[in-house]
């Protein structure tokens, strides 16, 4: 900007360089946003799906393993339906940034409710992850047990679930990085 | 921006009151991060510090809780003391942009980094939370059952840690919101 005050004749071609660029970052901006979309929606199914019920019962029990028996596998269920519908609506902003490079206040309403989901979203993955290590190893010291080795497919199923969330945690990193470049060219 | 270009004799004024929106931002940005820092300090340290005994043994155990018994809490502390003093360190650029209020890559920086940060905080919080949680009522269906029934001054201690951490979490997001503004108004 200190060059195009200083030497006005150069703006124009800048300016149509720095918009190019802009536009580049957009499109970036909206892949990215469908890939963490998918992800956190692949998440939310995995986690949401699980449901292993053991071969053997007693009178009163019958030994099943579903997410909604852990409130932390709720909260990363719902965490990651709600960042996904975000993803969807945040689309449209994403859409009008490629049409409008320039917009800067629009960008801004963006990068604070992506942090804010990336904050939900890391919250909702790393609680569900240290239940998945209790469930995996438990914990001598407070005499919790492993419930892995009743419930193999249940666990290999939210293990793999919390690889999606990270995923798009990744991806919103990047993707606010992009809208900062983005907002600093201008 | 535009205004300033266009009419080049009202770029000193303008400039002047948006110099001192921005010193002040800059201000209120380091008074927020002292804040986020000393709750970041007192989080590690309550959680660090807690160790309970209970009155009696057997020869073979003493019953003793204490942090580092479950890694969720580990990556607490260490969380937390990374962000302190990482917050710390960022009192050296938060002064520069006190001085020279119209830096902008390195408020961009700043932001970045800010952004990695709170992501750390808010993973350690709610890894922490989320095993305060099974402490405090146990889970049923996995055979878990809260600790907390015997050690009650150690679930005290882990739960009230968890305040600072996101007071934290927070001051962060207002941190990173006021840097966006001051950066918007380049």
């Amino acid at each position: 900007m200190k060059g195009g005050s200083i030497e006005l004749g150069e703006v124009p071609r800048n300016a149509t360089t720095s918009k190019g660029v802009k536009r580049g970052l957009s499109i970036m901006d909206f892949i990215l946003r469908i890939i963490a979309g998918v992800a956190t929606l692949a998440s939310a199914i995995a986690m949401a799906t699980t449901d292993e019920r053991l071969p053997f019962a007693t009178a009163f029990i019958q030994f099943r393993a579903q997410y909604d028996d852990l409130p932390s596998f709720v909260f990363f269920v719902m965490g990651n339906s709600v960042v996904c519908g975000y993803l969807v609506l945040s689309l449209i902003l994403s859409i009008f940034h490629i049409v409008r490079s320039t917009a800067v206040k629009t960008r801004i309403l963006l990068i604070v409710l992506d942090m804010v989901m990336m904050g939900v979203l890391t919250a909702a993955a790393s609680a569900a992850a240290s239940i998945v290590y209790i469930a995996h190893y438990g914990n001598t010291q407070a005499n919790w047990f492993p419930i892995c080795q009743q419930y193999n497919s249940f666990c290999e199923r939210i293990s793999g679930s919390l690889i999606g969330s990270y995923i798009a945690v990744a991806m919103f990193v990047i993707i606010i990085i992009l809208s900062q470049v983005a907002i600093s060219r201008n």
